[in-house]
């Protein structure tokens, strides 16, 4: 791959680019575009903009991403979850829709996407490890959980905020009395309607002989006919002088160009929020595009995908949109519309273009609940409960680690939820690295197998003792390894020969050296010698820069089967070697 | 060992207390309170603390140890490093010497006690492990070398002030004109005369006939004969009018009653430098007290020695003292004296309240050039600068965790350099932990074992890849899992098989699961099949509690050995199995 094409993939796709692939490409286009046009207008509104921006954040976004991500299906454009952070980080600075919230939007759009670049430029990828699966997963359904109930007022059309759980609640029931009917019927009929098409349609037009994945497209759509039917419903029948609030006028016009503020203060204060954007962005996405990329046995190259999705976020910033990432619904829309190429999210920028353009007239009726509708559905989806229960039989840290993220998230807001996830992870993760599993083992009778002493009836010698170590030695528990190993020597009193047998270590730093270092000082000090078995190559070639194997005061054995035979030989000829007058010497001296 | 003597380990030793005990301990106590008084003025003044503090912060603190810790030999109370970090600490609140500054140094003893109590309580001493050993080694280093500059003002009788290298030295170059010279000529004598007793008096004293031993102690006295002539020489040349400065009045009293102040404000800005003082403190100590345990095969409990430690603290905020530890050249004294129960400690305590109560007119005349030349000679031993070389050879990534902390510390003081250091530790530790080393492998032809292919002329299938993964299978490494492997298959364009070698895989946690998971269904879009060789019983048995191997593609095999023969057979009998029609057909349809 040449240097121009590893920083453009463009340059590597788009010199293939034929017919059949436009083809495909625009139809993609298409079915993508219908798709987006409610979904993006609602996820604006979920964060607390205008309905255009979602609009505008699904044009330059996409033509950048197009330019510089691997992904050949990715769709970039509003997510929830990213749509709920921006409203929960927008609104610490200004309330939901004035002029300084748009404007944070932009700031938070501009450094998650500097962020992005940065991460991409310096290979910082790895940083997204830190967020293990069960907190994302936990984080994912405890947002749904949030989006879904911040929604239901535009489904009741009354007013309430928040970004927590307990605050929504009290606001919703506080307003539950004015209820507005008229909005509550088109909301109910809405989500029926849209539960339906996804469960329902498919089968019905499976059954009136539509092929099963086109089947599956034209359900995909379902959205744009709730958009339309209850539109109609509201110039009908005058619902709007009911009380049934609806989006507006929207302008029609190209995306604006914008430039966010540079203000230190405004910048520092939202630098955590937009950090914590890009990062549950860049999982988000890359997961997806993972998981589009391997049906094709094609790659992605994730490090890049943060120069994309970095991209995507300037593009946004200075075309008047908020933060977008790769969304998992738009994008597998895309790939199964037979999207071949990036070029089919051009194409598909180039429809909602249009839409800003000509289409947002007849926009201007259409009811917010019905929105609230296609978001509720949306999310529902990404609201996992069976996943605790799985992780809780699998494994109970994990099960922590996603609990305190699912009731940090719903009890505290999303950004102090990712935190506490991402800070109990880790706090587990290094606790189990500083106290790792070791055995004490002997050898099974008449094999050169050595196992767990308390497994396996197995022999051993009073004056050797092996202890296995299944981990590799590091800083974190080096420390561990000297209280465990001077321990066991506490408490065999005969003890002559102490063998680690290091069958399990890929590596020990300069730290847990140290400590085999002082663990060979402190065992020389009561006359035992230290001996290694079954070392690594890799670990072998480090330790010999060292000084360690001249002063260790055993040897380096390669195989632990051949050390225990030769000590045990070792022990009996010095045990020969000492008079009886020696030995009360020996054991005056210890 | 009963409840009781957990908590009091002095019920454990203070069981089997007889008279060799007590007269081996009373003459350790004599050589240790000898040491001690010229250290303790030394570093309380190091600490910006009137000198009788440090004398206080030996007494209490000492009983409360011997009641609480779990070394029989540490020795506990004012050390250099800690010193360093208390005048830093609370610098930032008043000037060092104020009476501000003082309840600042209490407030911080308070603070660190509560801490190592706390951490005691909660078992949380593996927090410690979180310093790496060149971490530790760089800091002590830096601060060594900020210490003995931090003095060079006392032996040259100027002022200068500053807690990180830059700001002293351009403050003692400022004030170098004012040099005091009979001051510089007893701090230069000073210094000549404890190096000289460090490396000379002991051979001397041997060569006269004593034994090793005695005469390493004796030599170990030092310090008090040089307190001695200096104050016998200012007195008899009255070198007080000639600009000596000496440490005067010390009050004749037992150690106040002091009570921290309880102040909000003052806690949360002493919080994390109090924080990093236990940390630091309990490492050393830590480190000093196993040393000395394992000579004589006895045992310390970490988690007991924070509660030691924490009692200590809290009895020095409380008797007008300062943050203690477990010093490493009083203990190493104490151990060789003969000390045999924490009973010596108290004694020692005994000691030094004598000498606050009667010697203290003694001391007036001391010059401070003294007392600044014992502490320079003491901390020079701190500096060890053939550490980063070896570490250097040994391993690049803990060299530079070892640099950054010494510059750090050196540029910006000793909070952030531990900061610095314990930060980019943890990042080292996450990216290697990230990218594990894996290996494709292929069977050594006429054997049963299998290896790397890039290194050893191995048997392959272009069916079936091996890949060998050498780490624990975890959230952090879980992404780089998916990724090498979908590389590896998008690579192998005729592979049906791809096995994952386990031997050196020590557990899988629920990200490294899910990612399995998904590995298993994107290779089952691709028509591969993923198998797992070699799975220890551990990670078995909580493979178990899941869907994974039911719905793995494949099958989990006990040997490599075995898996490959039969997925070769399998691949055959698929391939014999389809006619060239179907191969079409099956081309056609990836």
């Amino acid at each position: 791959m040449s240097a121009l094409a590893r920083i453009f993939p463009v340059f590597d796709w788009g010199r293939g680019y034929g017919r059949t692939a436009l083809v495909n490409d625009l139809v993609a286009a298409v079915i993508v575009t219908i798709m987006l046009i409610p979904q993006s207008l609602a996820y604006a509104m979920l964060a607390g903009l205008p309905p255009e921006v979602g609009l505008y954040a699904s044009i330059l976004p996409i033509v950048a991403y197009a330019l510089f991500g691997t992904s050949r299906a990715l769709a970039v454009g509003p997510v929830a979850v990213v749509s709920l952070m921006t409203l929960s980080a927008a609104g610490t600075v200004a309330p939901p829709g004035s002029e300084e919230f748009i404007a944070a939007a932009l700031v938070l759009a501009l450094l998650s996407g500097l962020f992005l670049l940065l991460m991409g430029v310096l290979r910082l990828g790895f940083l997204a490890n830190l967020l293990s699966h069960p907190v994302v997963s936990g984080f994912i359904t405890a947002s749904g959980i949030i989006i879904a109930t911040s929604q239901l007022k535009s489904i009741l059309g009354v007013s309430a905020s928040g970004d927590a759980l307990p605050e929504l609640l009290r606001s919703l029931a506080a307003n539950l009395g004015q209820t507005n009917l008229p909005t509550l019927i088109i909301g109910a009929a809405a989500i029926a309607f849209l539960f339906w098409v996804r469960k329902g349609l498919k089968p019905l037009l499976v059954g009136a002989g539509l092929a099963p994945r086109p089947a599956d497209l034209v359900a995909k759509t379902g959205p744009i006919f709730a958009v339309a039917a209850s539109t109609l419903a509201v110039v009908a029948l005058g619902l709007e002088d009911q009380g049934v609030r609806v989006i507006g006028e929207i302008p029609q016009s190209l995306p604006p160009f914008t430039v966010p503020l540079f203000e230190a203060e405004l910048w520092s204060r939202l630098a955590v929020p937009a950090l914590l954007i890009s990062i549950i962005g860049f999982v988000e996405s890359v997961s997806v595009a993972q998981t589009l990329a391997a049906r094709k046995r094609q790659r992605i190259r994730p490090d890049q995908e943060l120069v994309g999705l970095g991209a995507a976020n300037v593009a946004a910033a200075f075309s008047g949109g908020y933060p977008v990432t790769g969304g998992f619904a738009r994008s597998v829309v895309n790939f199964d519309a037979g999207a071949e190429t990036p070029a089919a999210g051009a194409f598909t920028a180039v429809g909602i273009l249009v839409a800003a353009l000509l289409l947002t007239p007849l926009l201007t009726s259409l009811p917010i609940a019905t929105l609230a509708a296609t978001i509720i559905v949306a999310v529902l989806s990404l609201v996992d409960l069976k996943k605790p229960l799985e992780t809780w039989r699998y494994s109970r840290a994990d099960f922590a680690a996603m609990m305190a993220t699912i009731l940090v998230t719903l009890l505290a807001g999303v950004e102090k939820g990712v935190i506490a996830g991402v800070g109990l992870s880790l706090a587990l993760f290094l606790w189990r690295a500083s106290r790792p599993h070791a055995a004490i083992v002997g050898r099974v009778p008449e094999t050169e197998h050595f196992r767990n002493v308390k497994r396996h009836k197995v022999f051993t010698d009073p004056r050797i003792l092996t202890i296995r170590i299944d981990e590799s030695l590091t800083y974190l528990n080096a420390r561990w390894l000297e209280e465990f190993v001077l321990e066991e020597v506490a408490d065999h009193p005969e003890l002559r020969h102490l063998i680690l047998m290091c069958s399990a270590v890929n590596a020990i730093d300069a730290s847990a050296l140290e400590s085999l270092e002082a663990i060979n000082h402190r065992l020389a000090d009561s006359s035992v010698k230290l001996h290694l078995s079954e070392v690594k190559g890799p670990v072998m070639d480090a330790l010999e820069k060292s000084r360690f194997p001249e002063e260790l005061t055993g040897k380096v054995w390669l195989s632990q089967n051949a050390a225990f035979d030769a000590i045990i030989a070792e022990a009996e000829r010095e045990e020969e070697a000492l008079r009886p007058a020696d030995l009360w010497m020996a054991r005056g001296l210890i």
